[in-house]
């Protein structure tokens, strides 16, 4: 496998759009924006979608699936939620190809306009209030608690691999509560799943906060999210969890009778991870040789290399595998024996190394002989001659430290890059040379959020929950500030 | 639970809209001809999917994930495909909406028109083997053994729940490989899985057989089937596999370089199964009170429903319901106790009746004396009291009897209505009365198929795999004919 592409070092944005499709993890189609994601990545995408599914069980919610499409009409009724969305719809105007007068081509019958034109869901709150307004009527229907798994249109002009796609898979919780209390207790709650789901799966620490004005979701009171950093030192957004309020439920008219009696509108939330997860587990953790993945994630998380040199060798040395292979898988560990006689060991190991996968065992005659095996670990590097007495507990105990080591790294590596900055030149100063969060005061206008945004190119990530309240000016104002926010150029 | 709906007897076709409705799994939505999946069906779905994929991977495939969108002239490549699928196309125009001149309303943007239109796909063989032109050069790149979970459209004008719906879920096998032979070979594996799927899950005895072809897939040299019967002695048929040839390699110029070193256009299957599976599994089972399910799909397996008279009863049941709960859950077995206050035994006796859950079990103060448990099958309306000694043994081979059962009775209806007709006068004469599968002699022709249709609206559903041969007299033009072949009225 060919290794022939740049460094993060030499060029961070190139390093990551090939490595996406040297891993075999997705690559660009024929259609606009949209990519395919290819087996091994859709491999890692499985994972992520049974663990977090698991976490959204276990927390009360059970899934259901909504129509694809939006009717214009609902779209237009929660006036922020349209406006955030208008500019980026696929939306269907036709339902019928016919043949052309001249038989030579296909075209759109236009005899077959839809009345209503259609849009192919960018998220999926307006259908789904409709609909929940024939599901509620009194506070015993309440709440509901619904998650969809779905792909969603946005018709972004300028996209990217998993990060940025025009269609992109994801999952959309959608719930109902009697109480703003209890419709916040939800959002704050499935904030913490994401973050779990961030820091003991995908190996990301993140920080959890709070949206300012600006960056909230159209149509939410609130929006909470989790952020990561990526190796060259921009923020990612991982996740994010709204409180909606009564907006959706005032815009398609879903109320409720409470315990009391009386009529009230229903309090919602919306939460969602996607695909760019995907491209988030990428930038934090692999290097330049390939992907690195955290052994949780990893579709194969152990290979064996056989190494020979005649007939004798291999049968010898496969048998020995097989035996270490059956051990392994016994813990329920995911090993692949690559006996491909037409590669070369040296070939096999940079093609695991390119995929990402965390251990890898190489077996030759010798080890046969001394009942010993090579270990190799992707996230260090390290390689070691281990016996193979309880190999599968050894290998189970590594994969474990490989998990937390990967996540230790990225740790530490965010907190090397979150510093505080007390005026614009310390900002601007972060920002050039080391990336990575700048801690600063604000006024807390928009305004002067957009001014620095125009200035350097950092919004602000968010207002990281449970914060320090300390007096301060505002570092591009001076007037009067009561916390840091967390700024960075970003994803 | 209200059963105010119409009995198999009365209105098969209004039990089955209503039943749906009723058991929760589904209902139709504000959009045209789509459904919203309720989490009650969706968790059938759900088991489905999980049991399908396992065996899916169990056959040497994975997962991946290609364009929701198709251009328009992708679709136009392979005729025969774009004449079976152009008069149902959602077609995507613009790609952006924008406020009207006078502010009063959202319209789609003139300015922002497409290119090329984009087709919402009704299936995936276009796109994805466009896809595969870059994937395959050498035979060394086959087999290609892919299977994608996805939404497709297909803009049918009469819809029903889950039989017939403009979208509908399902999943969409696609592989490459280097010879007819093994192409066929998949075709058929794949055909053994859904008919295992069919007979062991779904609980629904299927044939196995090949379309003739004017029931072909469009774009098929052969299209397999299983085919199902329904209470009302009509056919469905419930998964299909096709051997598409080298048509689509053909149409998207997929060549590879055999082992002997030429140049040659590589071989395809397809194969499929959808949310159409929820509609069999209704009307296959169910009765007049509601569904039926197979334990093995079944979301809540076993009910516990207290009676009680007072607090002090309730709180002695209650923990005497406990225990059994965790000792039945102890062998992996879905186990509800239904302690809700509010509503009566006899109101959630018919609930669970509606929902189909396979076993229920009543405990009442007297159960709790006498260490007894009251059971009541859903499949045979049974009841009867047993000791609790070994009660998690006793539920797990009381739901292994209901699958069983269950199969067995939709096997007997499906012997009792299928039927050898030796002239048009029985044939019509089975078809009006008993309906069912019409085993007949047919003379091969498109023309006496299309004719049979039009007179008795039964279709060929399929020339069984490894059916008889007998020479006999068509049917209906009494010309030679060398095997019978299975009609029926049809879903």
């Amino acid at each position: 496998m060919a290794k022939d592409f740049p460094t993060r070092e030499q060029n961070y944005s190139e390093w990551y759009n090939q490595l996406v499709v040297k891993a075999g993890l997705a690559e660009t189609s024929s259609v606009r924006g949209c990519m395919v994601i290819k087996p091994y990545g859709y491999a890692i995408w499985e994972k992520m979608q049974q663990q977090l599914d698991s976490m959204f069980k276990a927390t009360g919610h059970t899934n259901a699936y909504f129509p694809l499409f939006i009717p214009k009409s609902f779209f237009s009724k929660e006036a922020n939620h349209v406006e955030g969305f208008a500019k980026e719809c696929a939306v269907v105007t036709h339902y019928r190809l016919k043949q052309s007068d001249d038989g030579k081509s296909v075209i759109v019958d236009p005899e077959a306009k839809l009345e209503e034109e259609l849009i192919v869901r960018p998220t999926s709150e307006t259908i789904i209030w409709n609909t929940y307004r024939n599901w509620i009527q009194s506070y015993r229907d309440l709440p509901i608690l619904i998650n969809q798994w779905a792909n969603v249109v946005r018709w972004e002009m300028r996209t990217r691999l998993f990060l940025r796609t025009a269609e992109f898979l994801w999952q959309e919780g959608h719930t109902a509560h009697a109480t703003p209390e209890e419709a916040i207790e939800e959002t704050r709650k499935m904030l913490d799943v994401y973050a779990e789901f961030a820091e003991q799966w995908l190996a990301i620490p993140v920080i959890k906060g709070v949206k300012t004005a600006n960056e909230r979701f159209a149509g939410a009171l609130d929006t909470y999210c989790i952020e990561a950093l990526m190796q060259d030192g921009k923020a990612l957004q991982a996740g994010t969890s709204h409180f909606l309020g009564q907006n959706f439920a005032k815009a398609f008219d879903v109320k409720f009778t409470t315990k009391q009696g009386v009529q009230d509108f229903v309090w919602a939330t919306s939460w969602g991870v996607s695909t760019r997860l995907m491209g988030a587990l990428v930038m934090a953790h692999s290097d330049d040789d390939g992907l690195v993945l955290p052994p949780k994630l990893a579709p194969i998380q152990v290979v064996i290399v056989p190494i020979y040199k005649n007939d004798e060798q291999f049968k010898l040395v496969s048998e020995y595998a097989l035996k270490i292979k059956n051990a392994i898988a016994s813990r329920g560990i995911s090993v692949v024996f690559d006996d491909d006689e037409q590669a070369k060991p040296g070939w096999k190991f940079a093609e695991y190394e390119m995929k990402g996968v965390p251990l890898r065992l190489a077996i030759g005659p010798r080890d046969v002989e001394n009942s010993t095996i090579e270990l190799a670990r992707r996230d260090t590097k390290e390689k070691f001659i281990v016996h193979t007495t309880d190999i599968e507990l050894k290998i189970e105990n590594l994969l474990s430290q490989i998990q937390e080591n990967i996540f230790k790294k990225a740790m530490d590596f965010r907190d090397n890059h979150t510093r505080a900055a007390n005026n614009m030149e310390e900002f601007v100063q972060i920002l050039d040379t080391t990336g990575g969060f700048v801690s600063a005061h604000w006024d807390g206008t928009p305004e002067t959020e957009e001014k620095i945004k125009e200035l350097t190119k950092a919004t602000i990530r968010c207002i990281p929950l449970n914060n320090k309240q300390e007096s301060g000016k505002c570092v591009l104002t001076g007037n009067p500030s009561t916390q840091r926010v967390l700024f960075a150029r970003a994803y």
